[in-house]
């Protein structure tokens, strides 16, 4: 933050068009395959501005992660609707992108695989875990009130928010497993079979529609 | 096949070496950190005897994704208990570990961190997505006999077997993904949830109590 008047741009700006051009060379050439002059192709920045800015392939990829957690976070901020239903599904349409018979951005398939390459880095980096782990609790606090409003609104059947809230995020990475690393599109079906759990376990009319 | 007289070898037993040294050298630097010559430190051999059976490290790698299709395919080919709870819960303390509560290797999380450090190389890799796309399909055409047996039996709900099956692969997915990733142990947590889901919404004897 204190380099600005170095390459004569705004850092921010400058900060920005990097994490731009990392997603685009994550997206294109996944992790095993970038390097900085991949990146520095995505953008018109030099190489030696990266290097100004950052150690090396690492440190760019871990900023970048802060930097999506940011965007997440920030794309959590829009505030309930006081509807439970609606907040539920809101969350799961920023996460999985829409659903895709809805009509969908043909991105969507990369966005996730960036994501997952990202967070599969954390097995073995602690950097990384740390961030994905803020990530995580991070929407934990976005759900579990959401089911608690339903649930206090008689929506919801009466479960456990933190539990649902922290397996409802295990579906919704299972999910991006599925949809970026096989042959064929698993969405449309994947979405289907979370819409059917939400209806039968979550959303009490639904299932008492179907008890009667 | 053919190289069997060149390093006084059986080649099986080269090939399984080199394996086991890979999974080693996986579990213990991640993809990233991964070289011909950390696997060769895991094992007895030198790094030409890599090379003679290698190209090298992605080649192998691919071949370790094929080694573990196999192990876990007979895995699979256990055969049928007669009861569909019990093959169902065998198969997932087949590909979870089983519930961390009942005693468990500390080695899973090791384990599951390899899987899907080499199933997120399938992101941008057709060959591993080939691979990938291959297990899951074997872990459906094990899955969907089991349901199909518990509705048959009666013990199971009237569930879209094949949906279901995808389901609770996106559902091991998932929770692999939490267990790998953060700083904590969501294992227990999740395991948990993963059988309310199963009681709630797949084994029709629960489910009748819970509603009388």
């Amino acid at each position: 933050m204190s380099d600005t008047t170095d390459f004569g741009g705004d850092p921010t700006d400058t900060h920005d068009a990097i994490m731009c051009g990392t997603y685009d060379a994550l997206r294109k050439h996944g992790y095993a395959g970038l390097s900085i002059q991949r990146i520095a192709d995505e953008t018109d920045l030099s190489k030696s501005t990266f290097y100004h800015h950052f150690d090396g392939k690492d440190e760019i990829l871990l900023s970048f992660a802060d930097y999506i957690l940011e965007q997440f976070t920030r794309g959590l901020r829009i505030g309930s609707t006081g509807d439970p239903v609606t907040d539920l599904y809101t969350f799961l349409d920023l996460t999985l992108g829409i659903h895709p018979a809805d009509g969908d951005s043909p991105n969507t398939e990369q966005r996730l695989g960036a994501y997952l390459e990202l967070r599969s880095q954390a097995i073995h980096d602690p950097a990384f875990r740390e961030t994905f782990t803020e990530m995580s609790e991070g929407y934990v606090d976005h759900l579990v009130p959401i089911l608690q409003d339903g649930m206090d609104q008689g929506v919801f059947a009466d479960v456990d928010p933190e539990r649902t809230a922290r397996f409802l995020l295990a579906i919704v990475d299972g999910i991006i497993v599925e949809v970026t690393t096989r042959t064929d599109d698993q969405r449309p079906l994947l979405w289907d079979a979370l819409e059917a759990y939400i209806e039968e376990s979550i959303i009490v009319a639904k299932r008492q529609q179907t008890d009667s």
